[in-house]
């Protein structure tokens, strides 16, 4: 049978990187894990408890396409807390994760052709869903004075239909303060574009709280996830806001390629969402692991990166020390037996040059891979 | 913002008469629900058990993208065992509910403005998310004389990129045998079209056992879900499998746009696999429901149907009653306090003159939705 040209997607060249590290872990070494792009804590304990008790209480069937009306309230209620934002609970769209947001955002948004902008460096499968749809993915360089998140210099009469921007941003970490996304939001609606705010890292947040669209405008999609800071990785829960007069379309989008995101999940969402303690107590240790890091990084000698302002990654510029990223992560893996990401992921062009180091899981391990960064650097 | 071309989706037309019946019982009334398509049951009480023991156990972080090695090994067991096919665990891929499964298959196979042929009547999804991927659904009205099956003259010369079968079907419930599926296959392939089995209500059959597309060829993409005959609907969870040089394509395709199936619901999942007595147990409501079902309709005046083969649903021709099938759904619903779904979600052309009858619910229920349909007819 013959294979689609929209299906002709880049490999994750991480995936390389994690195949090396599985293989020397069965070969019996010793791998620190700082490739990874989750937590290593599961859901809290009141999620995992409340969903036991919806499994004993009923069948979880199908919810309603746009998912559980107390999420939808709920995840609301939080843009009061974190935000201020006053928020109707019917323009919340419960996802089966931010990957099924961006499904459905694109194909509300998009038609066949059309160009989408993503910040360079940025989430590699923003442009792989984006093709995987037949739609035109166009990579804006980011500028490292800009901290790589895009400026509406990078996008001036490009003819986009949409803009995408992530903040914090994964590889980099680095933040949109109000001026600077309110910037980018007028100059994207000044070309009739759609914008859409990859919101993911909200709540990892380190000096101060992310902004969100929603307090600059009500004409953008914003995507968000129970992941990252609600530490739910596997259970493919997220949501999405919409325009008012977008929800009717959404909806019957998402009735039709999803049914409904997982019944369990949004009863263990639901619950994850008064689990403050445990959710800070992981924040405890990022905040632990970012110091680190920064400071570990540096002594080592990797000198060349923007202390992130959020999520749980440091992109480096390692430009002084190799012009194959990916050499050198696997240079880094056999010698240090540290396993990290090459920046091509995140940058076709420039990614030969970086490296995303992750700092998600225990401050133990952070401080055992700097080590070992310590004495390869040395040993260079 | 500007909506697409492409996510102009039909709304299902058996939402409205949802929302009439939630206003109905909201207003005190007993409604008999002949117009939900999934099981009354939850998953298998061993299912759930197995993901309780799981979420005290780890944290259920991302799988791989193609899914839990033990259950891809335990589906390509069932094969042997439902079918005497030996299928490579390798080329089982997990998914998010079949709908995953037919995004996955659709983006693996077709470029933007392919048709692909479904037969008519149809599970009115195929539709939708071809046309929302920007693909060219081209429905093929099947006869009652080959009980609404395609058959390779429906689509000679069309120059078709694929054919969707479902068998059992949705909403009749009749099934292809082995010379149909085959005969599907070979036209199919002679056109160099791409052939898509939708094999979701296997498991679920009263005569005999379902033929899966994998006994005739390895050259095809066969769709699957935990949702039916193992009573796991909300938890969207489902499998695919592909011919052994697609399953680069699509594991990278899923990489990117589902990361993985939900972990829990893998889980429970490969649990239920083992839950027999129980899955049987449903088996012996559904028998009986189809029996009184049929006869119920029969009695009460609704005759011209052909019996199920598999699957929940009575699919009736009521052209001897009425040319508005929505109207006449929502008088019983009015008149009978049942709610049915009118033809026109499955077969926009000649869904005016039939109505679906689920038998998916408990048998009193359906025995209390015959009586009123007695009641109903008697008095027209």
């Amino acid at each position: 049978m013959r294979i689609s040209t929209r299906s002709q997607v880049d490999p994750f060249i991480v995936m390389d990187v994690m195949q090396a590290a599985s293989a020397a872990e069965a070969a019996g070494r010793h791998i620190i894990h700082m490739e990874v792009g989750q937590p290593g804590t599961g859901a809290p304990t009141g999620a995992t408890a409340a969903l036991a008790k919806a499994m004993d209480d009923g069948a979880l069937g199908y919810t309603v396409a746009l998912g559980l009306p107390a999420l939808r309230a709920r995840i609301a209620q939080m843009y009061g807390e974190w935000y201020n934002v006053d928020l109707d609970p019917n323009r919340v769209v419960i996802t089966s994760g931010s990957s099924g947001g961006f499904i459905l955002a694109f194909t509300a948004l998009f038609d066949t052709g059309d160009k989408v902008g993503i910040g360079a460096p940025g989430y590699p499968s923003y442009r792989q869903i984006l093709r995987a749809l037949a739609l035109n993915p166009v990579d804006l360089p980011t500028s490292p004075d800009n901290r790589y998140q895009p400026v509406p210099a990078d996008f001036a009469g490009m003819d986009l239909k949409g803009l995408l921007v992530a903040s914090p941003g994964n590889p980099t970490g680095t933040m949109l303060d109000h001026p600077s996304m309110k910037a980018l939001i007028e100059a994207t609606q000044g070309q009739g574009a759609s914008f859409v705010s990859d919101e993911i890292y909200h709540g990892i947040e380190y000096q101060k709280k992310a902004v969100t669209a929603l307090e600059i405008t009500d004409d953008a999609y914003v995507i968000n996830s129970f992941s990252k800071y609600f530490s739910m990785t596997g259970w493919r829960v997220g949501w999405m806001v919409v325009p008012e007069d977008h929800v009717r379309v959404v909806e019957r989008i998402a009735q039709n390629m999803f049914i409904c995101a997982p019944h369990a999940s949004q009863v263990a969402a639901l619950a994850a969402m008064d689990c403050d303690g445990e959710l800070q107590a992981n924040m405890d240790v990022y905040r632990a692991n970012r110091t680190l890091m920064i400071d570990g990084l540096r002594a080592a000698g990797f000198t060349s990166f923007a202390p992130p302002d959020g999520a749980f990654y440091v992109y480096a510029d390692v430009s002084g020390i190799t012009d194959d990223s990916r050499v050198l992560a696997r240079d880094i893996l056999d010698k240090a037996g540290v396993a990290v990401t090459p920046g091509l992921d995140f940058d076709p062009i420039r990614g030969h040059q970086t490296l995303r180091f992750s700092y998600a899981r225990s401050t133990a391990d952070i401080a055992e891979g700097i080590a070992r960064f310590k004495a390869y650097m040395a040993a260079r």
